[in-house]
C-alpha cells in the first residue's frame, strides 16, 4: 500500500496513509512495519464501536495479540492521573516492553496515548490511528503528545513520532456535526500557513464537508496534511524560528478561550475563533487585507456556529494571554506569516470586539 | 576541554568530562554546548552541599540564570508523584520551554531528573553532574530514565540522552564507605563485560579505592566508562540480543534482592549479591571456573559486607524471579556472556546458598 505521504526526519521517518476503509489493512500495514505481537488498542467513548471492533478484529486478522483499554472522552482525561491509571492497567496485564500501543481516537486519545506509550518502560512502538476530522488532517502527525496540569494546558508531554499514521476517512461517516465543526476550526489555519486557495475550497464544498461526503474530505485533509507534513519534516521539535511554531496561528487567542471555557468551547471551535480574532489583529495593522477575516466570519454564519463565550470577558482573555509579551503568530497578505511579542491590549481589544460581532 | 569519552548515537553524540575539580568548568562547559539560559539545578540531600553550592556559583559565573530544586534522598523518591511535584515546582516557578535540568546527584537525582526533565514542556535539555561512584561510573551515561510503580521497578520511564555528562572525582572525597561500597558492587560487573583485568585492579588497590584516592578512582571510572559508553553507542535503546542488555549481568538476582528489601539493601549493594549468585550459576553449568566468583566472594569478605539478607527468603526470591521464563546474563569464562530464559528453580537455590556461605 502506498502512503499518502511521508514524514521524513533524521531518526525516524513514517508514512501517513489515508483512504477509505483503510482501517481493514490495520494488522497488515502493522506486519509490514514490524509492530511487536503485542498490541494495546486504547480508545475512548467517543471513538465509536465499530472502529474499535473492526480494529481489534484486522489485528487479529493478522495475528496479533491484543489488549483493548478504554477511557471516558473528553479534554478532562488529558491528565497525568489518566496516563497513571493506564500504567497500572497495562503492569496489571503483564504488557511487556516489547509492545505496540495503537491510539484510536481523537485528539485526546492520541495525546494520553502518545504520552503513556512514551513513558511505559522507556517507551513503546506507537501508532496513530485517528478517528476525527480534526486528528486526521492535524494531530496524529508530528508526535507531539501532553497531558494537562492545573497551571497549564499541554505542559506535561513529550515527543514521540508514531510508526505510522492510519486514517481511514470512512470512520467520518458518523461523526456528531460539532466534530465536523471543530475539525474545521483547525482547517482554516491552512489558508494561511501556505495554501490561501483552500479557503475557496472550503467555500464551495462546505455543504459536501458538513454531509461527511468521502472525497470532499479526503481531498481537504491530503492538502492540510501535506503542509503538515512538511513542517514537521523540516522542525521535529520545533526549535525553528520559522517552523513548526507557524501552525500556531490562531492558537494564542484560542487557547485562551478554550481554557478559560474549562474546555466546553472545543479546541478547533477555540482556533476557529482564534484566528478570526488574531486575523482581525493582522488588518488593523496593515499586514493584511479585510477580505479573509470576512470570509472566515461568512463561514461561520453559514455554518450557524454559535459559541457560547459566556462568562469569558475580554478582560479574563486580556489576562490569560498577559499580552505585549506572549507569542502571536499573525496572518498576512500572501501567506505571510509573523511571529510577534508585541500585541498590545487595545489590539487584542479589537480582534475581541470583533469576535463579539459575529 | 577534553572529554574522556564520546558516546556515538545516530541523533545525539555527546561526551562524557571525567577528572579532578571539573565542577568549576560547569558554567563554562555549559555555554560551550549552547545549553538554554534559564537552567534547572536538581540536587537531593544526599549531594552534598559543597556540590551544589559549587554547581550554582559556576553557573552563575557565566551567566546562567538559575533554580535549585532540592527533593529528599532515598530509592523511594522514584516515583510519579515526586515527578508531578517537581513538575509543579518548575510551572509555579514560570520554567520555559527552552530551559535545561542539571541532575546533580546519584542515580536517584539522574532519574528522577531525567524523567522530569523529559517529560517537562515536551523535552528540556538535560545534563548529568553524577556525585557519587556509582552514577559516575555507570549511571550517568546512557539516557536512561525511570521512576518506581507499585508493581516493578523503573518502569515509568524514558530515554532522554544528556547534553554532556561531568564527572568531577573530587566530589567523591567526602562520600560515605556504604556509598563507595555500592558503587564497587555495579563496577564488578565490568570484569565479566568485557575487561577481566579490572578484577586484578580492584583487587590490587581496594585500600586505595576505600580511601577515596582520587586517581584511583580515576583509573577504575575510566575503564567501566570506556565499556559502558562503547555498548550504548552500539545499542541505544537497548534492542540488541547481544548489546547494552549484556551490562544487566547480575541484575535479576540482584533486582529481586533489591526490591525484596524494601531498598533497604542498596541497589550496587544487591548487584554485588546478584553478580556472585548469578556467577555461581555459570560455574554448576560449567560454563566458568569458580575462580572469579570465590575472588569476589574474598573482596565481599575484605569489605566486611554483611548485607541483611533478614526477611528475604529463597523462596521469595525464587517467586519474584519466576525462574524458568526470566531472562538471565550469566558470566562465561573468557568474558563470554550469555542471554539465558532457562534458569531452573534448583540452579537458583544452588546461587542462593553460596551467597548463604559467604
Amino acid at each position: 500500500m502506498k502512503p499518502a505521504f511521508e514524514v521524513r526526519l533524521k531518526a525516524n521517518s513514517y508514512p501517513v496513509y489515508l483512504g477509505n476503509g483503510l482501517l481493514r489493512s490495520l494488522g497488515h500495514l502493522c506486519r509490514h512495519h514490524e509492530v511487536p505481537e503485542y498490541v494495546v488498542v486504547l480508545s475512548d467513548t467517543f471513538s465509536g464501536r465499530a472502529a474499535l471492533k473492526g480494529a481489534l478484529a484486522a489485528l487479529r486478522r493478522s495475528g496479533f495479540r491484543t489488549l483493548s483499554l478504554g477511557m471516558p472522552a473528553g479534554e478532562r482525561q488529558k491528565s497525568p492521573e489518566r496516563v497513571g491509571q493506564l500504567h497500572t492497567a497495562m503492569l496489571r496485564a503483564g504488557v511487556p516492553r516489547q509492545a505496540a500501543l495503537i491510539a484510536l481516537g481523537g485528539g485526546v486519545v492520541g495525546d494520553v496515548g502518545g504520552f503513556t506509550a512514551s513513558t511505559y518502560r522507556r517507551g513503546l512502538t506507537f501508532v496513530q490511528c485517528p478517528t476525527t476530522l480534526l486528528s486526521q488532517v492535524d494531530s496524529s502527525v508530528g508526535g507531539k503528545n501532553g497531558v494537562n496540569h492545573p497551571l497549564g494546558k499541554n505542559v506535561i508531554g513529550s515527543y514521540l513520532q508514531p510508526k505510522f499514521v492510519l486514517s481511514d476517512v470512512a470512520l467520518l461517516q458518523t461523526l456528531p456535526r460539532r466534530e465536523v465543526i471543530t475539525g474545521l476550526g483547525e482547517i482554516l489555519k491552512y489558508p494561511f500557513v501556505g495554501d490561501p486557495s483552500l479557503l475557496d475550497f472550503i467555500e464551495k464544498n462546505l455543504g459536501q464537508i458538513m454531509k461527511r461526503d468521502q472525497s470532499t474530505l479526503r481531498r481537504m485533509a491530503e492538502r492540510c496534511l501535506c503542509i503538515k507534513t512538511q513542517l514537521v519534516s523540516r522542525d521535529e521539535k520545533e526549535q525553528r524560528a520559522r517552523g513548526r511554531n507557524l501552525l500556531n496561528v490562531g492558537h494564542t487567542v484560542g487557547h485562551a478561550i478554550e481554557t478559560l471555557s474549562h474546555y466546553r468551547i472545543h479546541h478547533g471551535e477555540a482556533v476557529f475563533l482564534g484566528i478570526i480574532a488574531e486575523g482581525w489583529i493582522s488588518v488593523r495593522r496593515g499586514w493584511m487585507t479585510d477580505e479573509p477575516v470576512h470570509r472566515l466570519a461568512s463561514i461561520y454564519r453559514r455554518l450557524r456556529c454559535r459559541f457560547n463565550l459566556d462568562g469569558i470577558s475580554t478582560a479574563s482573555i486580556l489576562k490569560s494571554v498577559s499580552s505585549g509579551r506572549q507569542k502571536f503568530i499573525l496572518p498576512g497578505d500572501g501567506g505571510r506569516l509573523s511571529v510577534v511579542n508585541d500585541v498590545t491590549p487595545d489590539e487584542l481589544r479589537e480582534g475581541l470586539r470583533f469576535l463579539g460581532g459575529l
